[in-house]
């Protein structure tokens, strides 16, 4: 085993069951960390240099070291080692087998403190911006596909009962998950802060410049106290699975709903052979799986919100190593949540709406008796006698088997018939076919903005990466 | 038992032990809607006038039913009834004994789908102001104490190991806190859009203007889609409990310290009698069982996010009564934060500070040898030769059973004294009190712009409060 | 405010907004526990006489007093008062009042620590006997649908898709309630040993007789080490939140299948005017609220065995106030899951089963494919070509828009006929006739031994009851 | 891409996205469960042979096939492949193409529920077995630790004051470890019984033995209902991953006192080296991180338990792949929990008690006081007035900055004195060395118990295994 980094004070080997507990599972996340944590380094070196801090030929040294082990994990060459401990001490172990003694200066002025702070906030905007960009494209296809079914009816219901018929489910769904986007902005806005330099918790003593480090990485601000910066990993954990417990609530509404319809007794649905499974044992089946399992990913993403949170609970204020273990499952809820968007639009995409099932299911039910009850108060009845009287008449329905419509007459009948129930509904916000028209609009422009922040905010890391990539090369790196 | 509103279709009565089921532990909450329930019928009732759907006198006396109703509640002479079923039943049923038929006519264009989410969002509204008042108080209370304590030493901690002498504590507090308001913020935003004429879930027939309302209650802006307005309700829900749990997260943190701190180990503070118990057995005892508390309530409220969350999943799109079973969680969330930051604010203005033995301590644990590292740093040694040769003086001084800077002389002596260490970290963000003394100011900064946004937020629920009465006046009922 | 009773070394009275924090929401819960404290303090009380720890006049004048009280609290004449911060407290301050100084001997050798860990189990063993036999009696209910419905025949799921027809529906719930009873049965065997004594946590030096207290309170062991006494608090909850999650679990999926099957698209049962609700908007609706409110409650249950888990986490060895605050969730637990065992039971002894529609819906989805394919088999074709051959007569039949046995002919269509399928399944569990009769008696067979137990266990609690009150009145109180 | 077994009546290949979704990390746990799904299709296939379902030859050559198989596994020639879903698939499909049409009996009177609920019974057997070994040894290190220190005296706490000195930690630890035992058996009796012949819900219609196939695996007792044996999968995981959350809270509440221990305000131990860490930049750091990471582990685990609850409730009853999705969660909790509990026996046995700092601190806080107001109560006051006048004698000492002792003299400095408090409390479960020694020997005669129960569980296992393959041989298969 390699000696520890930090070994000074220590007199034996760390235990290998302790390694294995302390990192094993840390080391897997932290493969993914690699091209952070150097993109973090070089950033660090940077500054370094022109603070003058560390001689600019060992920098140069240390940039070209640190682009060669980037350029081999790449190509999968190169893989972090357990006995190494983690990211950090793996890739400062390599660079000083490449480069030497230099290597050695690369750790001045800073902790494993704010450095993984810096390698988590770098990933999980990453990450932020792969969820907006598949909620985004959600969006577009709830959008396109309540653009083409305007004039679709289909049962709305409550209770699980039909209630009334209706229009606007994609409208619905899109609202939703709009306001799902405007989450993830805000926490991103709280994770794209700068926490390099706030050392172990207290700063530094070098005569740093914190502003360079974090334009160079594309921050929108250095994070300032420096306590802060090292141990509100919790709470931005508990942020980032918060956006996906709420993203997994929608998504999991939408399985439901597409679950149900696909149902022999629903039918309002075909989902694409591509997106179903079938049985082992079972000829007959078609099982609607993947959404099963976002059903059930809804749960175990809306745990991880609690577990993050329950974990930061009661700590000492400083770091803690406790922080490292709510990776694991904000990192689960990510990937679950990613792609659990891809695959809803996938599946939204390919399946076959039944339409005259579904006009068929809005007719059950007696679900335009508010209708009924309406046009009496139109009639001057105050609306709980109104509401009554067309209680009677659905009372009748069910006695003789009827639809509503068919033990009714006139104008009457007129009123209670689907097609009127839904045009009827004309209020703002409301199910006729006008009123879902101008919320798609409305929908649309939300989404338009959506799309331009997201725009903007890969404009900006583009824009920090170029200028990174500059420095390097300006200093006697190899990015180019 | 009165007869049921919605009995038309209805042959046998409800049992009794449903009804306590589902409507017993919903009516203690209830009771808490009145007012809100009572002022958004008023803006119902005299939208419904203006737009002609319900005569005029009708309303007047609907608006008078209604104030004295709410008269009789503050009064303590009305309460809610089991077998009505909920604040809105309760009311309608009142309001018919005190006028007779008009009452019958204030339920028109509505459903307790919306009624129930206009509730919701005026309650949670005033809710989400007084955690950001307690908040806000407690960030002045934090930053008072900091301004006072700028140059005061203490350890600062990393996995409960002494690190480095500190100053900055106060700070790191407020900014958590500054963060959460943030999320308060964000959170009120979403639920400060009027659902009400969204009915059931489809919108209705008659001609309703949803903008008066939403003027007349303050609402920023009118939720559009209808089935979207009436099921975001465990979507909201989960937005406060959120809010909550990352507010507890960092008053369990301070919680935590203060009670490590007033241990006979650590020794740092004296709590006050007045926020402290005493034993039934024990003489010897004083014990800071409000923090206790805070710290476990922490883990409950850490769980009602997972639950709002969890009662959300899977449901069909729509009202489902579910809904209402996540209330429970959530006023429980937010009266026990609420609560919190009051008690945290009164046992940080009332504790004693024991700044010798905090000093004391700062010295305990070798904090400075960082500091002694980077000296040999500045020497012109890497920082890993560094960090490895102030560890052997760090086992020399474990072996000798000396402080650090004992075991040590002249520069090295100096640069390893606990005063300098403070000092010396004088980086953006850093321990240094002019570093401390800066971020108090751009935490002032801060505070005072959350002070502005309560300031506003609380004239514009005025205005609309002035306007709504101005019209009920107008209309003919008794509001002043 | 009156002294606290621990206040020898306090300067300052304690702060209202801290009992308030601390206590309020404690001492509802107190207030129910006030019978199992006075009944621990008699037990207390006669084992000091005996032990001659305290003198016998002391103990008559005692067990008088306490009896007194009793009695006003039953007859709702006594209150517990929160300025004496919790059920001990007060009960002391209120036998003082009563008896003077000789209540002062009362607390000899206890400490509220091991009186509250006495009160809980006494409180959790009777919550526990509750949730027994409400699950028993629930359990009978199934058994009894599940004989008279040996030979109906519905649709099995997978994937919420057709599967097979089946007729096992109530035995299968049963088992799983009946597990649940096990877990309840195992837990009660952790709860049921006897605390006091115990102190704070160091057990005391007066020469007490834990066996005989154990024994007066129908306890089956002492719970040996004193500092696990005080401290198995959490574990305990978290034991019992558990039974309830299992408990709801198995609810919710009742709840979920009739709310399911109550709908427009299943129309399988009818559900009871008495146990439904309706809209008050739309009269056609008739709303399974008991059963959403189930389900929803389901996940609240779930979350609170997280968070009495996750409260008793990483707490320092000992007594700690936290324990306290896990009491709100878990009692919530037992009192929602109490009554969703009684209200399930209610609602499946009122619904009324549309057999007709079930046996069609079992026709539906060509549920008998595998019974086709194992027809093949039968004929000697490997299962893997059989299941291929049997999907393609269930592609024919879709492609047709015809039933599976409708594409058939002679013995394959026999094989494929609903009747068949259910029979043939005669395998040990299976879902033929002959099989479910044998499962229903094996599940009535273990009912039987459920109800044994119940019965013992209230046999053990009235000897002790009986045993403590002759002790009272040989020792000269006034109990019968 | 290989076409599905389950094929025949879908026209599309499945979607490569919904495959990753549905399948990538599933199939990361079935590798695991490559043995169990061979072992159970060995015993379902030597019963197909008995009961001449399946001709004899075709299953001697499966039974040799899986055997290859498997031996290909162990030496990790043989891999999973995503395109083949699942565990059950890709072992028939390799099955197949060693063996040919044969291998398309196998799945005869079976299905993949019945399949996945054998092996995931079979496979947490093992695990919970494997947590009470760990379990069991972790319980003989604190009973050793125990008996090392009947006589060492430490303080005890309460709201984490000192309270008293005490000398019991070790046998609280272990009475909580050993109730866990309990609780493992308890939920390995609910897994030990066997759904194999479940089918997909239905049971058969073959001639099966299930008691057959139940006895080559070792399995108590055959699973009754066929639904209830495919759907009880959710049930079963709560209650592993529910003892994983009692275990951790156990572990982590050592982990805390640990932790706190090793500060250097209370400096009551030393861990040892090989089971700390440093800090890359504060050389002066010796750093408990495995202790840490249990700490949060805990959290993570107690989530867990609500994470599988909540997915199973709500469902319909069946098969629902939702199932799968709480294995992630469940998996993680038992290999933290396993881990967790060895390193914990390996930091007790290898840290250093500082015994003179625990006397020490256990004098702090005036812990005897109530021992001295126990000594007035045997001079005849009533307990309430001793505990004034002890708290009296209390608040002497704190004015005066002394020990309680040094303000007392003659008998009452002596009852004052820690050593006496100790010995005196020698009620059952006291503190008292001899107390101590009797509850460590208690203790002990459990731990017996538990072992002797793990070696017949172990026992029963390897009889089943033996029965099984003199089958295969019998059978002409290749196992010894």
């Amino acid at each position: 085993m390699s000696k520890m980094l930090w070994g000074g004070r220590f007199e034996e080997a760390p235990s290998k069951i302790m390694l294995d507990y302390c990192c094993a599972d840390d080391l897997k996340l932290d493969e993914l960390l690699v091209p952070y944590d150097i993109t973090g380094s070089k950033a660090h070196a940077l500054m370094l240099a022109r603070q003058k801090i560390v001689p600019k030929q060992d920098v140069a040294k240390i940039l070209k070291g640190l682009d060669v082990i980037l350029e081999n994990w790449k190509s999968g060459k190169y893989h972090l080692k357990l006995e190494l401990e983690d990211v950090h001490m793996n890739v400062e172990d390599e660079l000083c087998k490449r480069i030497g003694e230099s290597a050695g200066r690369l750790h001045t002025a800073r902790s494993r403190n704010d450095q993984i702070a810096l390698d988590m906030r770098l990933y999980y905007r990453d990450w932020l911006d792969e969820l907006a960009n598949s909620a985004i494209a959600l969006v577009e296809t709830l959008l396109k596909l309540g653009n083409e079914n305007k004039e679709t009816i289909m049962p709305f219901y409550t209770h699980m009962q039909h209630a009334q018929p209706s229009g606007q489910w994609c409208s619905c769904q899109a609202a939703g998950f709009l306001r799902d986007l405007d989450r993830i902005a805000q926490a991103r806005k709280r994770v794209n802060s700068c926490p390099l330099g706030a050392g172990a918790g207290n700063g530094t003593s070098f005569p740093i410049d914190r502003k360079m480090v974090a334009d160079l990485l594309g921050f929108e601000s250095v994070s300032e106290n420096s306590i802060d910066s090292v141990s509100a990993r919790a709470e931005l954990d508990a942020d980032l699975a918060f956006c996906c417990g709420e993203l997994m609530m929608h998504s999991s509404r939408v399985a439901q709903d597409l679950i149900l319809w696909s149902t022999a007794e629903y039918a309002m649905v075909e989902l694409s052979d591509a997106w179903t499974t079938g049985s082992s044992m079972m000829p007959n089946k078609k099982n609607p799986d993947p959404l099963e399992i976002m059903r059930a990913n809804s749960y175990i993403v809306a745990g991880s919100v609690s577990q993050a949170l329950s974990l930061g609970n009661g700590l000492q204020t400083g770091y803690n190593r406790d922080f490292q273990a709510a990776r694991q499952p904000v990192y689960n809820a990510l990937a679950i949540t990613a792609k659990s968007l891809v695959v809803l639009a996938g599946i939204l995409e390919s399946m076959k709406l039944k339409k005259e099932r579904m006009k068929e299911l809005a007719k059950e039910g007696h679900t335009t008796a508010t209708e009924l009850a309406n046009f009496y108060v139109r009639k001057g009845m105050p609306f709980r006698q109104a509401h009554e009287k067309a209680g009677l008449a659905v009372r009748k329905a069910i006695a003789e088997r009827k639809k509503l419509e068919d033990v009714l007459e006139g104008d009457e009948k007129k009123a209670a018939s689907v097609e009127n129930a839904v045009k009827a509904n004309a209020s703002q916000g409301g199910c006729a076919p006008k009123q879902v028209a101008k919320q798609l609009k409305l929908l649309d422009v939300e989404l338009g903005r959506a799309k331009t922040q997201a725009a903007e905010d890969k404009r900006l890391k583009q824009n920090a990466e170029k200028l990174l990539n500059n420095e390097v090369k300006k200093t006697g790196g190899l990015s180019a």
